[in-house]
Formats: C-alpha cells, structure tokens, sequence
C-alpha cells in the first residue's frame, strides 16, 4: 500500500484526493494534515466522511510527514509547498504539489503574474509538469510533480494536438472558460456565497488570470518554441464563474491554419489521443457538457470546423476537483509508483 | 458474474443502477431496456455513458430475458411489472421490482391509492418487501423484491426503532418530506422544467400522496399491528419538490409516550442500527444534511427531544437515486445472491 | 414626500428596502446606514444600483439621522437598535425595526431565547408589532414598530384565523418551514457559500429556532390567551435551508377540533383576509410555491382538510425579502403616514 | 390608454410584456392569446397573477384583434407573424413582433437559416430593426417592429459603438455568449427540464445558431457596408446555456485596429451611449454580471484592453426576457406611441 500525506486536506481539492484515495485499492492516507482545523476530527469539517474516516487533523510539518508518506499531496495556497520543500525531504518521499509553484519554468515569468517571490527556485528545473497524457514519461522518473490548474488542463489538452500538429494559427487562440463555483475554493468570501453566485454569471481575471502563462508555456511546446529562451505563444483567456458545483468548460476559438481541412482536425486528435483511458473524443459536431462528466477523471473533447470564418472551435470539459485536480493528481501518484495510470479512477460520470 | 437485466435502463433509476453496476465487481448487465429508446446507443441516451457503455436498447421482452439474466430490475411505470410478470418467469429468473406493483399486501389499498387494478395480484404474498434493514432475511430466499421508493426508505427507517420499541405515538407521527427533482422522474412536464423548478418550493401530492400506505404498512408491522387484517397507524405525510437534483429528507414528528427519554430515544436507534453499514446515526442534538449522502447508499440520521412540546423530531436523508432506488436494488440483488450487502456499494458521498 | 433613513442598508433586508423606497412614489432615502462600508458608494456595495443611487455609506449616528429622517429603518442584527433608541429619537422620527429587539412582549422569553441582556426594556410596551394585517390599529399610532420576522409573518398569517376562530386545537401545532438563502443574511460564514448550500436541504435550530417565540406570542393572543400573564401555546418550529435565493414556504399542521369542516376552515379565511391586497387566499386543495410571490408583497395561502387523520394542513407562501422584511416594513411606513397601504408595493411577481 | 393585444402571451417572453403591462402606466391589456390554452384563465397558466389577471386565454384571431388593440405583440414562434400579417390589419394598429420574421432585411438569408419560406416578405422592407437605442428614430414612425432577440441585443449593442467608430477588426469578432434557462422557452422537451440543465453548462448551435446573422447585419450596417448588396461582416458566435433562469452575458472579443488606444474605446461608448437611460456603462476594467440587471431593462456593458494580445474584451448583460425580450417591446411601444421611453420601465434590478 502507498503511504499518502495530504496537505492542506480540508479544502475542496484536498477532500476530493480524500474520496479519491478511500476508494483506492492500493494507498492508505496516514496524514489529514490542516491548518486551520488542527486536531479536530476530519469526519466534522467534511461530514460526508462520518463513519468513514475516524482521523484527526494535523498540521504541516512536512518533515514528519515525509518519513511516513511515500507521497505527499500539497493542496495548498500559492507559495506553500515552495516554502517547505527541501532536497532532504524530496530523498525521503514524492510530492505531488497542487499549487501553482512548480508549474511554470520561467521564474520571472511565475512571479510577475503571481506577485511573490519564489521561495525554493532550485528545484523548479527538476519539477515535471504533471499533464499525464502529455507527460507521462517524465513523470514516471520525477521526484516533484506540478499538478496542473483546472482551467489549464481543459485548455491545453483541448488544443495541444492542433497546435503540435500545426493545424491553427496559435497567435489566434482564444479561450473563453466557464467554471463551477467550488474552484473558487472554501475561502469565506463575499463573492463565493450562495446568493451572490446564484443565478448570476460574471467574467473574472479577463486578460489577467494566472493560468494564462500556464497554458502558454505549454502550448509554446506544442508549437515547438523555445519558451524558456522567450519565445511564446500569447492567447487570451477568460474565466467565467457559473452557478454549478462542479464542472469547467473551455470554449476555444482559432484561426484554421490555411487549406486545413475538419478531416486533419479529427485525425489529429485520434491520434494522440485514441488510446487514453481518461479522454474521450465526441467526435466532429459534438460538443461537451459538464454533466456528463461530473464525478469523473474523464475529459470530453468536441470540435467543430466553421467554414464560413475560417475557424475551430473546439471544447472540453472536465470536472474541475477531479482530472482538473485531485483525479490527475491521484492519476500522477499511479505513474509515479508504476500503477496502471486509471487505477481507483474508474469513475462512472454521476448523473444527474 | 450475476447477469442482470433492466426494464427501464433509461429512466434516472434505472440509469443509476447502470452506473452501479458498472462498478460492481460481481455484476455484468446483460439488456439495457428501454421501450422509448429501442436500437438507439444507450451512450447516446446517457451520455456519461461515453465509452463506458457499447450496448443498444431493447426492448421489453421479459420472457425472452428471463433466460438470459439471473436477476431483472423493473424501473418502470406502475402496473408494467404486474402486467409482464409469471410464474415461468419467475422460475428462470429474480425480479427485483422498483415500482409499487408489490410493496402493498393489501390489493384493496393498491388499487385505491394507485387507481388501477391489480393485474398480478397472485404473486403479492410471496414478494418480499425490499427494506434490507429489517427484511434481509425473508429478502434472501425471496423470488420477487418490490424495492421501496424513496421517501418511503427514509421515513421508515428513520422512525422504525421508535415505532417498533413503543416509544412514541403512532398517531401522532407526521413526515415533512422534501426531495430533489430527479424524484419526478425524466418525464418531459412541464412542471419538472428548469424555470419551473428552480428558485421554489412547493408541496404537493398533500394529503393524497401515494407512499402514505406504504410507509404506514411498514410502521404498523413493527407497531405489531395486524395490518392485514385492517388494523393500521395512519399518518400525515406532505412531500415537497425541492430546486436540487438529488436528496431526500425526511422531518419526522412525534409525542413522546409518558416517562420516554432522550436517552431511550438514542438506545433504541443504536440497538436498532450498530451494525448497519448503510446507517449512519449521527448522535441526539445531529440532524443530517442531503449533501453529505449525495451519491452513496448511506441512510443518516439525526434526531432530538423537544422538552417543551413533548415531541420527538428525527430526520432521515438519503440520495433518492441510490438508496431511495438503485442502490437499494443493488443491495437486494447482493442479499439474494448471497454477496456482502454492501459489494460494488461502498460509494463515498460525493461533496461538493 | 416621506424622509427615510436606512440602518443596516448593506444587508440583504437593508438593499430590498432600498429597492422598494427608490420605486415608492412617496418617499425618498436621505441616509444610507452602514457601519461596514462608511464612505463608500453604495453602488459599489450592490452593483445592480449602478447609476441609480449616488449616495456614499453613512454610519449609525441615530441622533444626526433622526433629525433628518421622518422614518428610521433598523435592519441590523439583535440588540443594536435597542442600543441606540432613546426618548428623544422617538420624538423626532418613527422608527421601523427589522430586528427581534421590540417584537416580544415578556423580557424574560426574549431574554432566554436571545442569550443577551435587553438594553432598552422600558420601550416594549409601547413597542407595535408590525404584522399589519393583524395589528394596522395600533401600528397607525405607533412610534416604534417591531417589524415582525420572516418565518412568523408566513406562519401567523397562515394559522392566525384558524387559532382565532377555535377551529383547531392550539397545542397540536407543527410547523414545518423552509427558506432561501438570503433569509442567512450578507455574512461571509462557511454554512453561507455557494458550495456548501447548493444541491442541498437541510433542518437547522431543531426545536431551538428564536422565531418560536414569536409566533407563540402573537398566536396566544389569536386563541385569547393571557400571553403576558404567562399562558401561551407551545408549537414545535423547524426550519430549513433550502437552495434558493428568496422565500419561504411554511407547512403547518394541526388537529381540528372535533366537528369542525373543511368550510369551517375556508369560511374563517376568507371571513379575516378577503379583503385583504397582500393575503391571496388559493382555497381549499390548492397550495402556494415560492415561484409566485417572489418580488413581491403577497402571502399565497392555500389548505386542505385530511379526513383519514382529522388534520388540516396549511400552507403559506411568501418572499422573505419583502413580506418577511422589507416588504411589511415599507407596508408598515405607509400605515404610520397615512398612505394607502400598498403604496409603493403593488409589485407583480417576477417569474420564472 | 394604449389598449395591448398579446398573441403568445403564455411564453415566458409574452408572460413578461404581462408583467410589465400590468405596471405600466399608461397601458393596458384587452387580449391575452394563447393557442394552447383558449377559455382557461390566464392566472391559472401564471399562478403570480392570481388576483392581478382575471381574463381568461383567448385565440390568434389578429383581424379581430386588430380592431381592439392599438398595438399587437406577437410573441410566437418563428414564422407565426409572416403568416397573420396583412395590409388591413396593419392600417388598424401597430404590430410589434418579438419573433425573427420580419428582423433580417435579406429574405434569402432569413430563408437558409431558418429553413422556411417567408410568407410575407411583402413587409420586410416596411418593418424597423427595433433596438431602440440605435432606431428609435425609424421606430417612432413604423408600423411594424420587429424586436431584437436576446443575444443580438445584447451583441449588437456591446460593439457597435467600436464597429461604428472603426476601433476593431470586424473580422476577428468572436462572441461566446451565455444564456439563462428561460431562454429557451416553456416547450416540454427534455433538455428543458431541471436535472438535464441544473449543475451543468454546455454550448449549442456552435456555428449555426440563428442569432448570427442578425447580429452581423446589424454590424455591417454599423461598419458602413452595403449589406443589401451582399457585404457583410462575418462573426463567430457561440452560445451557452447556463443554470439560471434569467440573464445573458456576451463576452466579446476583437482585434483592436492599429494604434487605437484604451481611451478612444472609452471615448467610443461614451459618445454613443452617455444619455441612454437603459445602458449603463461601467467604465474600463469593470465587468458586468447578470445578477446586477435581473427584472430590469439595464443593458451592462464593461470593456479592457488586452495589451499583451492587442485585443479587445468587452462584456454585455442584460436580463433576457426584459431588454431582451419584453422590455424592449415595451420600450418600442413607448417609442411608437410617444411616451417617454422609460415609461413603466423604470424598474430597479432586483438582487439577491
């Protein structure tokens, strides 16, 4: 059995890697770490998990915990697991950090959009980017997975065949994305109560969001670029916040590269993409709900060609606390100890 | 493997235990039927169902069934069980039946309460009523299950022990029931469109709704009432239609018997339900939330004593379309087949 | 036209008071109360005011504002307007309180139910509790209304008649109520987010509501008893959160008293309410739905007899924002000013 | 008194002119058609008219009709209008239509998408565009208007200020547009209904949805080109469907011609718009929500400049069954009749 440390476990991702994990024949959870419910029995702040889970909260001290884990899921606010993470704590156990902090290889580029200074740079070169379908090789040998943004998993795996493919014009990408509310996290905010979020919808972050450089880094790539040299992409990016739990849809617009045909989009994405477990293509003229999703590690893809504009446009969806997540962050704990990549994630959509 | 067939595979019950079943290690479904939907790709139907489900829709044939399946589950309409049902199919095969056609033993209350005659009314003895809490023994070597509804699985379990151990009146009791809308089933009505539906709260069915006979047949057995020889409790019993997909809640009302404590209250659940993997009681002064059961099969319960008014309030919650229906069904098919009651239904609720 | 201050007009109740004012044509808000926005445009605080008020916040100096206002709103939390009223203010101006401060008769029950310290007892006698249908008389002459709460205008309402007339027995009552969100208020409290109230319905203050008391009060004084004196009936009260922003749905039960008909009950409704503009009486067998009072000032009240339990169960509807709050409140400025009473309010529901 | 017939006054959008009538001032309502509801009261279909509408639903008879009414709605669908208009009817009152057949000025254009011959395209040429704030002009002298649909208000009046100023691109207009559920309709079809909608977003009409074309007439007109004679802008556009009842959102993008400035966008949407009661502009960098324009004909509109990407972002909201529908029906009444424009529609949005 894998040994798994969660930290920061008492936010919505970090409860979702709590279901995930209970369901999961081969690891055992040994630390519900929390700050802020500290000693107090986790089946109280998630009374989903009565009778379930009989555990305490704990804190973060992640030396501890790296001598009982085997692997340690950082689901935490930015800045986090940079600031604990050391070379002796990455010899004794993996981490899989759901923050942004290891996401992005350019360090100038992490702070300028997230305002901080980044605390353990070092060991960014040696962190992998945990998108198991693109990545999974590296991932296998990794010791630091950054575990993609929700928003970001959507987009990229949206475009990356055509982008790498060379069938759109990347400086024409637009991404308009919808998002359910929980990815706004369990902060006590104004904007995230229940009767500011209902029966509204509003854009947020426009032109400024932070998954920007995150999707642009990885899709420069895909188009062969030299991100790290400083060439890259540049897309717009949209963030909307929909009255729904769970669930983001990214509605992604492109310049069809000229004489591509519908026939080149669909072969591309059969191509890459024909044998994985957790992507599922709908085919030309399908597009993707959320619903049919929810509760799953599944990321559905649709397309469609627009003759009359000349352009793509193409959609995912996926829940956002599972492949958007704590699904791929279980997903690259599979890769990192030699599992099949779906195991415990066989989820059957739940509907409605 | 258990081959298991569905009459009603593309109802919201029916298309839960698809979903159920398709996680079940001991358990392949063998005809997805669906008179609306004949030749159609179930995946089209349901499409969470994307690359998990291969199979077209059949027909109703149950003859033609009832020799490849050893258990068929009937999510139909009323009276279509009773109209399909003989003893050669009864013979080849296990019925677990989720309509009402066989949850009354007396003919005159079905065909009052449900305004149709009876068109199987031989079979009615031998059906075991499908509560595994309290009828797993008799559901073990049954031929026929008439699988409970929903709000009637809530109300009788949350107020059985009391009932059964003689602590509060049975005169007195009234059950203010709300559910979430997949209970209205997938019927295109107008009530049960979007904008009919969300941003209220409505009663319906007052006074006349059809679980009433159900849930006072059950209560006056363990009232050890002979309920068959015209002896009954009668109860009020209000349902409301609530702006969710999911849920049941039950509030359930009652005097006190002189001298009765809050401690005899909680002794006669505990006695009741210790070892009930499927039960949760959540402890006097806890009341359950429908949230924290959403796509699992547990019951919770919660209760208190109200000292000023002499009354008792218990609350029962539970996902209507797992232990209000499919699961519950599952749960009978593993009791009949002699598996662990809770294999393949070990869900973890979902949340948020 | 009529001078009104608002304190508290940042809450939910606050900002519907400001709606109603801003299209009553007889009255003009000349005070912007806020202690957590001082100085900031209101619009800035409730966006959907853009370009309609310009006013910054104002603090709560009651003094300053009673010198300005004809009419004085507290829409504030228990015991800040009891903290600031004094002789001198009820001299210059009339005050409308949305809190629980002056709406109970005996110290000691607002005392033990509110768990604080009365700071201006010497005002409840004189002190008009504002449920103006019952009380319009004696609010015309008041200096200090107690603007009755939401959960108790649906539930006096729907039961005051009955009481009055002797038609059931005052010590069966139950009252099973359920409310929108917004009836939590604007505070940024876990149970209050999105997430956390979405696809959820769940019981709360079980047999320890401060309504309660309320509505025993003011039903005491239907059934004649001497409430003051110590007699009073004893209901059970539970409410709930429901996933919606407005209404609130109240499900009340009673014994009848022996003999008495169905249009015994209809005749004592229509007898007290039907001249009525506020009360929309459904009749027997039909029953209210939040959906068709939202936006406006009615309470939807409909019935019906069971025959088979010698109960009635009553329904009424409204929206808590307006004639659980806001609505009465503006309803009960009318009244102190001599103005037909639904000036200003004769608001069609808004659906879907 | 303006006497008001409504063909179609059982939709959603005719229930809206409804609710809008029964509080305007200086109309009144003489016909309340429905074909599917003939001889029933028009407050048992829309229970919030109980008390306020006793009339009952009476046929499509426009001659008849036409004889009592100073003005018509046709709120129907596509197709009915063309099919009831004629010379007669049309020197007898004004029609103002809030179907699709007489707003696309290219009969062939209106025939390829929306696959039907036009039976009256006789009138086309007479009939004005009626997006008041752009019209009001041709509008004051028409006959027949046809209004607006809800997205294309919403576009149309985002961008056209910048397409008119030529401040973007027109070809890279890309528009992903969001809709609440009541957009729909009231039709009974299953993805209407609550659980197929609720918790879920998913795009529709991608690249054929029917609001296309007149949004991309309208903006050439705006962009100068001969649109009659074939030019024509060509637009992507994508909507959405969201949980919610009411509201649209359109978030817009576009290339910003070389060197035009944040400023002169500013500058664009103040010239035009700086006295129009009904748009609200919130400055650069401001984003409206729909929950800010609920129940009122508010058009939101927020814009930035994306410097990275040389793009143009700007977002519309309006309430589509009010300025999208009904109150923009009924500002094309005023309009027609010489009122003040905002007469009866001076209403406060309503929030929560």
């Amino acid at each position: 059995m894998i040994k798994a440390g969660i930290i920061g476990s008492t936010g919505y991702a970090g409860a979702e890697i709590v279901r995930l994990l209970l369901q999961h024949p081969q690891a055992e959870i040994v630390w519900y770490g929390s700050r802020s419910y500290i000693d107090q029995k986790y089946a109280d702040v998630y009374r989903n998990m009565f009778d379930l889970v009989d555990e305490r909260c704990l804190g973060e001290d992640m030396d501890e915990l790296a001598k009982k884990a085997d692997v340690i899921f950082t689901a935490t606010p930015q800045g986090l697991c940079a600031s604990l993470v050391n070379e002796k704590i990455l010899q004794d156990t993996k981490i899989v950090d759901l923050s942004a902090d290891f996401r992005i290889k350019r360090v100038d580029v992490y702070e300028k959009w997230y305002k901080r200074t980044h605390e353990a740079a070092q060991f960014i070169p040696e962190a992998v980017y945990g998108l198991c379908e693109i990545n999974r090789e590296s991932i296998s040998k990794a010791r630091l997975v950054a575990n993609p943004g929700c928003y970001t998993t959507t987009s990229i795996l949206t475009l990356y065949p055509l982008v790498a493919d060379g069938l759109i014009d990347p400086d024409t990408i637009i991404i308009d994305a919808k998002s359910g509310t929980s990815g706004a996290g369990r902060g006590t905010k104004l904007p995230n109560l229940y009767c500011e979020v209902n029966e509204s919808i509003k854009p947020y972050g426009v032109a400024s969001h932070r998954h920007t450089p995150e999707i642009e880094e990885q899709l420069s790539y895909a188009a062969g670029l030299d991100y790290q040299g400083g060439q890259s992409i540049l897309i717009s990016f949209t963030p909307h916040l929909v009255p729904m739990n769970r669930g983001i849809l990214a509605t992604c617009y492109a310049k069809l590269k000229d004489g591509v045909t519908a026939d080149q989009i669909s072969a591309s994405y059969e191509n890459r993409y024909k044998d994985e477990y957790f992507i599922r293509l709908l085919g030309a003229g399908n597009f993707p709900e959320t619903r049919w999703v929810e509760g799953s590690n599944f990321v559905d893809i649709g397309w469609t060609v627009d003759e009359r504009t000349g352009r793509l446009i193409a959609c995912g969806a996926l829940d956002n606390l599972v492949k958007g997540a704590a699904g791929q962050a279980v997903q690259n704990m599979n890769i990192l100890f030699g599992l099949e990549e779906n195991t415990g994630l066989k989820l059957v959509p739940v509907f409605p």
